[in-house]
């Protein structure tokens, strides 16, 4: 005879099974499933001050009463990836065993999964170079389909951090000085990683980019209407159109205020208004900073609670605040264990959304391809999408051009052959692999060099690297002289060397406080400008340099942002003239550093005056970049030259590929709102498209522009959108290739919490 | 019979005569009373776009309906003041026949008024470098006397900007980057000024010294606790402490919103929170430029409502917006003719408090002395206690120091022998009488060789000037070489030349994108120290410079901050000894010009530390200075370990001049508050005392600090004293000569509207 069906019998939700997990644990097992464990290498340090936090123990300590996650568990070792499975899913068991609770298991993967042997694709401003965020989405579905095979559950990127100084070593991290290509693109990353169901984490919420003087961690001197017009518009786009499940706090203070220990964005912000319901993490070691660096608590245990507070369920990379000092203080009744109820069930859920909670760990992987050719081709696309020609006077390409094929090539600068200056900071090559120089960095990688080799077939190269990246040894010069003087053209290779703490020229912790080009290298193309032979300048860096002497004086200027494993190939390509360049600017080419910080994103006043004596225009504007072939554009149509003030603007414009070979073009829609009642940007990036177009070759451009996307923080913070006239133009920001204007009309528009930062649609006919 | 008391009987109180006044004023009439008229000189430009501005119809169609103010009637021509103020008493009879009201007479007075003939005193860096507010009170004093003989009523002036940018070219305007500092002597001014009739005018209220990259009228990033606990504090001791009547609106925009448009702090602030109930003026054409630059009104009339709402009471320099454009705009039904009365009725408060509702102008002064003895003597030993010497390796003094007499000097650099380098920007010679080259500078300005001419009786002096301030001529370079090196030790005096948008090196509209020495001065320098022959580096500058590479290689380095016209002897007292050197950098000497921007006043992520490569110490700190004796401190003495949070912070501590001759010491007390709810300061001076000690002498100075000065904006923006340590020290902001701590106990204080900034008392015994 049946049992009559009962609630009971209903399968629990997880929201059930994590209360009734909860209920079961001890304190001590509960502040262990939000703290993470970090079993380091040999000793490397890739995060700051990491030294004062030496956990005694090791793993089988941390995992007593359970374990929230398992920090880096392939990424800071060069170890064989299917041997380290293994390791962990038994570990894993064990886990299971002890508590019924697997560990989450996160990595670095902003360039790709931080691994040995595992793909390493182009940097971040890269991809804004591309204005591609389809072949962005791409890369991270690729990524995240190896870091699954892993085990591994959570990535840390993208970084969203939109760019407000190129002084910063971490602008090599960040994508654009745009926050809606910033938006767009980490959108997709977001979506391309949790696609193949690895949850992404934006990084770093909210501020970092924005230190005073472009010093990591230094304080951020910025308003809310700034805060939220700028610097958490790519935030909110991930979250509400990317649905992103995890969130990092920032650094950095604010006004005076820590981020790790302010309610105001990791919860009101975040989870109040745009209605964020996934899990927190901490940056590494954040936690404590707000003690030892911040000095906003006194003590491990008040930190712990004011992060719990603010909003941080997970400390990483390892428990220094969230057990034994938080704990304390509780049992003194300085923190209330809801909180501590509240972050662990956060990450109970993220589990159980992970499948974790019924996870048995029988069949670790045999074997695993992290670096396959669909890996290659993407970062090879991806690459040849992003580098920009800045500069040319005919001299390029150098095959099938406007010149002869040159007989005999100089190549030379630092990062000719050098294979790490394809790389970042936090590729693996880079961030752990400069540890462990015995090790072969596990994947190919074509320097530029070789990749000329390979192209430049009877062509006579000859190279030397004349000066290295960061020293202020002239000794080579004078071979790199006399190799340019001997040949019809010089390609010189400079730029930077991604590292950390002060072990690279860009990247954490290494800020400039000058723009020039790193060590003697200015003098190195000077040098081999002074033979006559006509030189092109290639920049493979992980920050825009102050070049605008190179501009003027250089055949041939070409910029790569560390262009990933396959760059190589990709810069020779465009040199050559197999690839037809389309990357654009992601931001602008600066000014020298005693004119920053500085954005194209400025109102009026920010701009040329007769106010001030100085100048501002940068040497390149944002959007900028050239082609081998030329695009023209037809008049700018606007579907209607009145839009209500919650509509959508319609413009289109027919571009047409009036050159002799084929090529991308990036169309750019920008707009100004002329009168608004706060100050608005000059130029503002509202649309964009990449086309690709046969010689002769038409596209008609459809922007479709939701008014949303041009709303702002009103006078009392709430969000508007205001009647008034707004100007549209093609082009780049401050070259006006088209344009035309319509009038918003009606009353002003305010915009809710459900409202989105909606995407411009944008389709070619 | 007499008639028996009533109401109507009594006195008018000053708001019932403007009551009765403002009924019976047409629109036209009371619109008349908001604006200033400015004849303008022989079309010199001293405003930012004034051009635009060109008003039809001369001062007697200006006056037909009355007129709010005079605009600087003495200050835009060398005109003889006594025929000039015969001139003004007919023009005030004139409207006091036509509307029963006089007009407002108001002038630049920042360093003097700023008219032919009169005093010109030391620039408010040299003001700040003194650390003697009484003198600055004393300097005021004279000022407003002059003013007032002359029928003047209001003065521009002080400048209460906190420096936070020296590339910013009206650093040059500004006392210091120590709120404090800069609020204690602007009260001095304040008080001195006013207790002479004049109205002072504080400026510019507020941020405008925070634009991005240090550019004029660039927008500013800062958020509310920032702008509450560094920007407005000076502003509001000289409001609640000095009594101010009149404050000036800002040009800048803060977070998006410009300050002429914003009720925030014009109104809310200033009359809400510290019951000012003065008159707030605008800057110069700064209600037009909400339409024309800002962009936030569409149309003068627009932006007179704007401006109106937010709380600017008077148009200046003239009625561009509050005329014709506001009058249509109340026609048309979109401004409150509400704000105009409200506007006229504190104007004509003004006018009442002045007197000039009674006034009859009969007699015009027939004679005036602006620069007597008086003020001389005031001007020099402002100047004398201004100058800081910042290095000097036994080389100084020239006579009676350790070193026997040399026999020649050389006396280059261009500024040795220029009395122009005296001055700032505001002052008559280099605001306006540069447009005048034929007329007579109007005072007695020694320069630096002239005073050194006349000290150095029996001393070869050979000048030359080696090269122009700000031009590549490197030609007279070989006569300075020469020079030095037949010479015992070589003077070379080189810094700025104050001008107007962009006809300077510093000052209104002259900013700089680095902080080297403008010119090929640095080469100049660096040629003479090729000589071998000791150089004293002497700077008259209008901002500090990045010179580190100077301290390093001169025998000594003095700095000047446009030492007013007693300079010259100033200068040439410290160099021959007859002035033992007591002025203290009231701003840190810095880094170059892409290490900012930077103040002391930073949280400890803001300084060195292992999170970024970058130092970040400056040259020199802020509160550096070295005498030519030597100066000891005993134990720095608490009276108590514990202080009530509401309750005062009392230290004391022996300083003896332990060397063999007179001198002065600036005793400074700095505080830091470790752990707070928000990041604080590494160091803020809460407290100093200049001390004149003879050799051998000795002095316990008392600082009795009430904690209101360590408050700040808590979480909540409510301003508070918390519990906890608070370090206190004696010395420079970097440098702790002797240190203790207390600890603050009981509640959270919180302070209320009501409290004051109250400030340090200080007393020596």
């Amino acid at each position: 005879m049946g049992t009559p069906m009962s609630a009971a019998d209903a399968p629990a939700t997880d929201a059930e099974r994590v209360a009734t997990i909860l209920e079961r644990l001890t304190l001590e097992q509960k502040t262990a499933q939000i703290v993470g464990f970090w079993e380091k290498g040999d000793g490397e340090v890739v995060a700051p001050l990491q030294g004062e936090f030496t956990r005694d123990g090791g793993l089988d300590d941390a995992m007593r009463h359970g374990l929230g996650h398992l920090t880096r568990v392939y990424g800071t070792r060069p170890v064989d990836p299917v041997e380290r499975a293994r390791w962990l899913w038994q570990r894993q068991r064990e886990l299971v065993a002890t508590v019924g609770i697997p560990a989450l298991v996160h990595e670095e993967c902003l360039t790709g999964l931080s691994a040995w042997q595992a793909a390493t694709f182009p940097t971040p401003l890269a991809w804004g170079a591309s204005f591609h965020p389809e072949l962005v989405g791409r890369m991270a579905e690729l990524i995240g389909q190896s870091m699954s095979a892993l085990g591994v559950h959570q990535g840390l990127a993208p970084v969203l951090d939109v760019i407000r100084d190129p002084r910063w070593g971490r602008v090599e991290e960040c994508i654009s000085e745009d926050p809606y290509l910033i938006g767009t693109i980490g959108t997709a990353y977001v979506r391309g990683l949790q696609s193949a169901g690895v949850h992404a984490t934006l990084k770093h919420f909210v501020g970092y980019s924005a230190s005073q003087s472009g010093r990591n961690f230094g304080p951020v001197h910025a308003g809310p209407r700034e805060i939220a017009d700028v610097l958490l518009v790519p935030f909110e786009m991930a979250v509400r159109d990317g649905g992103v499940r995890s969130v990092m706090h920032a650094y950095t203070e604010i006004d005076g205020v820590p981020t790790a220990a302010d309610p105001t964005y990791l919860t009101h912000v975040l989870r109040g208004q745009w209605g964020f319901d996934g899990v927190v993490v901490a940056d590494y070691f954040g936690v404590a900073f707000l003690d030892i660096l911040h000095h906003v608590a006194e003590g491990l245990g008040e930190a712990a609670g004011l992060a719990l507070a603010a909003g941080v369920d997970i400390e990483l990379p390892t428990g220094d605040a969230f057990l034994e000092p938080l704990i304390q203080a509780i049992r003194d009744g300085l923190v209330d264990e809801a909180l501590v109820d509240r972050a662990v069930t956060r990450a109970l859920l993220q589990k159980a959304e992970l499948g974790l909670l019924d996870a048995t760990f029988d069949e670790p992987p045999t074997e695993i391809e992290l670096d396959s050719p669909a890996h290659r081709a993407v970062a090879a696309q991806l690459a040849a999408e992003s580098v920009v020609l800045l500069a040319n006077d005919g001299v390029l390409p150098l095959l099938g051009g406007s010149r002869p094929a040159p007989r005999r090539v100089a190549v030379l600068g630092p990062n000719a052959d050098q294979h790490e200056a394809m790389f970042g900071c936090y590729s693996f090559v880079n961030h752990v692999l400069e540890h462990h120089t015995e090790v072969p960095v596990g994947i190919e990688v074509p320097t530029v060099l070789a990749a000329l080799q390979a192209e430049l077939d009877g062509v006579d190269l000859v190279a030397t690297s004349g000066c290295a990246i960061d020293s202020d040894d002239r000794s080579g010069f004078a071979d790199a002289v006399a190799a340019a003087s001997a040949a019809d053209v010089a390609v010189v290779v400079v730029g930077d060397k991604a590292g950390l703490f002060g072990r690279g020229t860009v990247g954490e912790g290494c800020d400039r406080d000058d723009l020039e080009l790193p060590g003697v290298q200015r003098e190195l193309v000077e040098a081999v400008l002074g033979t006559g032979t006509p030189v092109v300048l290639v920049l493979l860096t992980g920050r825009p340099y102050a070049i605008d002497w190179a501009l003027e004086r250089c055949a041939a200027v070409v910029q790569a942002f560390f262009p990933g494993e396959e760059g190589g190939p990709a810069v020779a390509g465009v040199l050559t003239g197999r690839i037809n360049p389309s990357g654009r600017l992601p931001v602008s080419l600066p000014r020298p550093a005693g004119a920053q910080p500085y954005s194209y994103l400025h109102p009026a006043l920010g701009g040329d005056g007769d106010v001030t004596n100085l100048a501002t225009a940068p040497a390149r504007p944002f959007g900028f970049g050239l082609s081998y072939t030329t695009f023209a554009y037809d008049e700018l149509v606007a579907a209607s030259a009145q839009v209500p003030t919650d509509g959508r603007v319609r413009v289109a414009v027919r571009v047409t590929n009036t050159g002799e070979r084929a090529g991308d073009d990036v169309v750019q829609l920008y707009a100004h709102d002329t009168v608004a009642t706060v100050t608005r940007p000059v130029a503002q990036l509202v649309g964009f498209r990449r086309v690709s177009l046969a010689a002769g070759e038409s596209v008609v451009v459809h922007f479709d522009v939701p008014t949303t996307r041009v709303a702002f923080s009103g006078r009392d913070l709430t969000r508007v959108v205001e009647p008034g006239e707004l100007e549209l133009w093609v082009g780049t920001c401050a070259d006006r290739a088209a344009s035309t204007s319509v009038r918003l009309v009606g009353p002003v528009h305010a915009i809710g919490d459900d409202d989105r930062w909606t995407s411009t649609e944008v389709t070619a006919s």
